[in-house]
């Protein structure tokens, strides 16, 4: 049974755990430095559809079998899907649950997505509500560009601070096997707008609340960046990161080596021209699902702060002059499922 | 503890209540059948603001302003904030609760969206998560309108079944006091899509959702149409709420006088010229929180099976040449928190 010890933190007790997970992703993403973790690479950017947005919900379908696959769960057995993706009415997950019969909570926390969705599916299991619940989300380079920037075929021109929207998507399914990784405790952001207003700057926009939420959840749980290997945020990329890294010195804290975000992860900086990083829901989800809940299922890594960051930034607000507003959420994952040690 | 009956129902064990709750309308809806029911009503459609997007922010705000005031609940008491609207990145919710320190977890289920947030906060407080837990959304005529059809300016023609946004919020503050209403169960809906492809007959793309979900609620609780004095939808209309007695009918069903539609009853049909009825995530949010908690806090109204119905529609995609996914989720509420006599 979850317990809220206060400002946004849930502790879990009875130890939920990620019995299996899932990632698909793009031609670019598969060619770069984390290309041999995802469990699907597709070299066509369409996934054999006729637009960009039922190519985004192919490529949910994609992470969700293979989640599905790694854990030998059948899909009628997850009782709740916890979905949402970046696009207007979240069709990416609209569609790729079409007629599917999974019950479904449709989620919007922009690039948050993959941390919110993992903290329902995580309280539901805590609470014994469901066999499984699941946590699915996606982005796609083409369907983003042209909904939040400008479509493809025009050539606009990306400025420095511009991430890279990933065409991925990560699925993560939670049970109760008692096995790692294990979902010990969330803390659910809150929205934080520091008066950005750049959409080519979203990591600026976004470094507030990803510094907001990792500082509650510090305080909240008693912890301090020691307790964990690895702090990672998705997808603050270049720009946003070093904010971040510069609001927690002002505190007299330096994040280190531990520090790391899936936007500076999933590209090869050098070798991939996308300037400040890669973003986008799929961006934090395929690096969870590829790269790091394999590592704690091994584990590699023992303890990890996962900190999906959200840019909830409408074209309409922002042609109205306001200013972007930013969520982050939090969630520590772990190998060690024993209670008496957290 | 909340208990997974199965097939997306959860009842509740230790019956959180509605504490607070709040509704907030524009000129038309106030002029309406239950116009006097609504705790606040303007008559500036921009309600103070420069931008439709903006004003609906400004309806959440009045809307949960109102909920706080009749709970005498402090705005820093709700621990989680569950919210959505119809709006691209859900901007009438992410403006609403900028700033403001509460912890926020967004929502995408369009006109189900009242449902959803009040099923999720009744979960978190059936299981002790939090002091009080927060349901909130929004429509807006005006916003909705250029959105996802036309903007107003244009002036263009609406069929006989189109529905009508109606420009109103509701606020749902869920806690543990022990007094009516209560939430006793709530049905998470799946996704139904039965080939719909007109934007301007959404009644008829979300009745087939509002049958599966009404249906399953049913038989996972062991209920009947009897055992409700009101089966609620949200927003069907006249043509969906025709197609969906139809439904019931093939069934040897027949809802008779207790079945009735939030988007049937906000709007006088002979006096205000709104064709197939009213819609919007507003709409059902303030006929539930203006109109039918009153009732059942009175003891008028015993238990309500309250369902509201999203249309999960992207211009984006329909123009694709998709048909239009739709989801209903159901949340019984009685004044009855006995559990043996449930």
């Amino acid at each position: 049974m979850s317990v809220h010890i206060g400002n946004g933190t849930i502790e879990m007790t009875s130890m939920p755990s990620i019995v299996g997970f899932g990632s698909a992703v793009g031609r670019m993403e598969g060619e770069g430095p984390l290309g041999s973790c995802f469990d699907y690479v597709s070299d066509d950017s369409g996934f054999g559809e006729s637009s960009w947005e039922k190519a985004e919900s192919r490529l949910q379908q994609h992470a969700l079998e293979q989640a599905l696959l790694r854990g030998s769960i059948a899909e009628s057995d997850i009782s709740f899907m916890f979905a949402g993706d970046l696009l207007n009415q979240c069709t990416g997950s609209a569609y790729s649950m079409r007629n599917n019969g999974l019950r479904f909570v449709g989620l919007y926390g922009a690039c948050s997505t993959m941390a919110e969705s993992l903290s329902m599916a995580s309280v539901f299991m805590d609470n014994g509500i469901g066999k499984y619940c699941g946590a699915l989300t996606s982005s796609h380079f083409c369907s983003a560009e042209r909904q939040f920037r400008f479509p493809e075929t025009y050539g606009g021109q990306r400025p420095p601070s511009a991430q890279w929207t990933a065409t991925a998507s990560g699925c993560a399914i939670v049970g109760a096997h008692g096995q790692p990784p294990y979902v010990r405790a969330v803390t659910v952001g809150t929205i934080i707008d520091m008066g950005i207003k750049d959409a080519n700057n979203m990591g600026a926009a976004m470094a507030p609340a990803a510094y907001d939420t990792i500082k509650t959840h510090f305080a909240n749980t008693g912890t301090a960046p020691e307790s964990y290997d690895l702090i990672l945020t998705g997808d603050l990329g270049y720009v946003g990161g070093e904010l971040l890294r510069d609001l927690f010195l002002q505190d007299g804290i330096d994040l280190g080596e531990r520090y790391n975000d899936c936007g500076m992860m999933i590209f090869d900086r050098e070798k991939q021209d996308v300037h400040a990083g890669g973003s986008g829901c799929g961006c934090s989800a395929s690096v969870l699902c590829g790269h790091i809940l394999p590592r704690i299922q091994s584990g590699e890594a023992h303890n990890v702060l996962f900190t999906a960051t959200g840019a909830l930034m409408s074209p309409t607000v922002i042609q109205q002059g306001e200013s972007i507003p930013a969520i982050a959420h939090a969630v520590h994952i772990s190998d060690n499922g024993n209670i008496t040690e957290g």
